[in-house]
């Protein structure tokens, strides 16, 4: 362990992340007689379980995504700064970060790298432009512009074939994340917007779910999968398990079946099936001399640390640590378990029992009224898990922050049939800001002559 | 007038654009005997007054930007088409439109044109880039943007000047709008920021609002010009008037006043400052040989319909009338008088009155509890006209979409400190989506060595 003795000054934590695992372990720092310093590559903290829920127009981006500063504000121990972290140098013990236009390096006592998970398309970055994932705001406000424009573009084609390509959904990825978005653009296409077209049917969409997988929701167990499968069905959403994705381009997705190949012709594609550790947990697992798991994640000692480097800790989606799943959970309580061992260290304490992860339960809603939910030796399915789920949130959001309009919005979306959010930017519409009175559209050029609409 | 008995089917009016004077053109057509196309280049009516507060954190998007297909969902004689209008064909009655990937034509009996109003940079359209205008949710978003990464990047600054430069915001543009950006800047710096920095203090931030004219609010005459200059400097503002723009680029402002040229170095600009109208308007002048104003707007005759063509009525910020101001009142009531004059003609009822503005009043915020107002002879500033204003808009809000998200929102930042949308993506901070785990910022490049921020 380091010796805090050797130190004339207050002792210095970096924290790469205000996701989940870097946020609480900042908190959990806030009585002690350190120095936080917490970087991050946006300015706001991410309530990722719910971004499927911006993407689909029923809470602002401002809902989910709250100001780290706002947060910490009080915490006079901590201070937050803006950056991307591409280097640590593990014998310097010094981090450096890029903001706009300048570069950054700070010094730390003790590391805490929590900087998540991207989304991975394993090996296949080309997706990615035709299949966005689910990770950020951006991605949800980049999917949600996608989603309502399909609609739009539907209502203004002539051939049948284009509309039912703009009418068809694809959502790649049938964990938690992929399941509550088809559930949500089925609602969507069922429940909001039917009535507000006139040459299209919007309850003709068809919403398809893929995975490799023989079941949904896997991590859920065998009972629930079934349950989930069956609730997807009823709200009209086409499950496709044991499909494979060889290729997405812009208008559909090239999928390997039991029963051969195939292509789906779709305009909108989502991915939600893999993640994997940013390129940073490479950089310091090599510079460290330590071990990654396949998907980048640092192999860590059972306290979390890095091999032979005491000072280190990943936490959350960067740690590679007794298969604990990617969830929201592991983050929170590997940060809180890294700020404790600093504190104990601090006090001379001697080594605390390994990281030990406690399973709150988990749960992913279906549609309104309807979810699944495993707690403990517990499995609920259907309205009695959905007001589990919404217990679970409303609680979280109050202690978190008191978000009211989030369940104004709820009650818009769940009793009523309203989405709240529904803006596309002309950016997002016609794929470039420049776009004033010009008629310079920027994006792809028109094909073919007008077409007459009667 | 057009002999509407030579028509063997429902007439057709086309309206172009979806602000106020397009979308009430449209609802007062819903008892009509007629097929309305509505064709927007967004999806959503904006209630523009209130983009400085997206802008500024208070409002999300959504709730100033509410889909048209969901206010016109029940018109049933109402269709909406995405598309940006490059061109009207006057002769073969068509309007041909553009949208991502396809163009298409629609024909009319009826055009009603209210294509609103761009921002204008009287010829300098290079300063758009620097000073991005406040005319649609893009902008505001950009703005956002900005205005909360300003700080955030004075946090990262080691050299006193740089850090200046980030803390000083320039307002071009004395008007309401350019007053309200003012006022809820200085709120911002001075209310809801301090605390939340360890190493700069937003309270030291600067707003400069900055005019060619002699006084602010000059629609408002001279007992609130000068109540409303009073107001601002309480907060904190500081206003140049009789200030030229001359220059703008990525670090400052140039500036010629009575005593001189001189440069204001800000790192963040808007510009509030003219209008014009889009390039639609001089092209459907000149296919129909009318003219325009120095700001592009058709020159209507007293009935709001294109000299030489009754069937083309230009209304709002298009057509120029009687010297009207460019305001939300006049574009409703000459986009409802336009769809009178519709139902007359079916009616065949002759012609009616000319078109008659008539003032309901306005007003202006210039901080929580501080307002001026102007209702026909009566001049209101400060606790009681911000009342005046807030029941104003609480009743068009919940005439308009029950809101109550809007009052929480306002709750929150007027009765406590905070903003509840503050969030600026990835794209905004590094200018591009394409940085995901890479490091590669797509921004500009770092200058010089890393600093040391100890």
């Amino acid at each position: 362990v380091v010796d805090m003795d050797e130190l004339d000054q207050r002792h210095r934590v970096v924290v790469i992340g205000a996701g989940f695992g870097g946020l609480f372990a900042t908190k959990a720092l806030k009585r002690a007689d350190v120095d936080v310093t917490l970087i991050n590559g946006t300015t706001h903290h991410l309530f990722q379980p719910l971004l499927y829920q911006v993407a689909t127009g029923i809470l602002s981006e401002g809902e989910i995504a709250v100001p780290i500063r706002e947060i910490l504000g009080k915490q006079r121990n901590a201070r937050v700064l803006l950056g991307w972290v591409d280097h640590v140098d593990v014998a310097a013990r010094t981090v450096t970060a890029t903001a706009p236009g300048l570069s950054y390096t700070v010094e730390y006592d003790t590391l805490i790298v929590a900087a998540g998970a991207s989304q991975s398309y394993f090996g296949n970055d080309k997706f990615a432009e035709f299949a966005p994932g689910m990770k950020s705001i951006d991605d949800a406000l980049e999917l949600r512009g996608r989603i309502f424009n399909a609609f739009e573009m539907a209502e203004l084609e002539t051939d049948p074939a284009a509309i039912e390509r703009w009418l068809t959904f694809v959502v790649v990825g049938a964990g938690a994340t992929g399941v509550e978005m088809a559930g949500q653009i089925a609602e969507l296409a069922h429940r909001t917007l039917p009535g507000q077209y006139r040459r299209i049917n919007p309850k003709q969409a068809r919403v398809i779910l893929l995975d490799a997988l023989d079941r949904v929701l896997p991590a859920f167990g065998d009972h629930l999968s079934t349950q989930g499968l069956r609730q997807l069905h009823r709200i009209g959403v086409e499950v496709e398990l044991e499909t494979k994705v060889v290729d997405v381009d812009a208008t559909g997705i090239e999928v390997d079946t039991k029963s051969g190949h195939r292509r789906i012709e779709s305009m909108t594609k989502m991915w939600a099936a893999g993640v994997a550790a940013p390129g940073l947990s490479r950089q310091i697992a090599e510079a460290a001399g330590a071990e990654t798991d396949r998907a980048g994640r640092i192999k860590v000692e059972p306290d979390c640390t890095v091999p032979g480097h005491p000072e280190i800790f990943a936490v959350g989606d960067m740690m590679a640590l007794d298969q604990l799943p990617g969830v929201a959970q592991v983050a929170i309580q590997s940060g809180r378990y890294a700020a404790r061992q600093v504190k104990r260290r601090l006090a001379h304490e001697g080594p605390d029992k390994p990281f030990h992860y406690f399973d709150k339960g988990s749960m992913a809603t279906i549609s309104r009224f309807s979810a699944v939910a495993s707690i403990g030796k517990f499995r609920f399915a259907g309205l009695l898990a959905w007001f589990l789920w919404l217990g679970v949130h409303l609680l979280y959001l109050v202690g978190f922050k008191n978000r009211l309009t989030t369940v104004l919005h709820w009650t818009v979306s769940f009793i009523g049939r309203g989405r709240s959010e529904r803006v596309a930017t002309v950016q997002q519409i016609f794929a470039r800001t420049a776009l004033k009175e010009t008629g310079d559209t920027g994006g792809p050029a028109p094909s073919g002559p007008p077409k007459r609409l009667s």
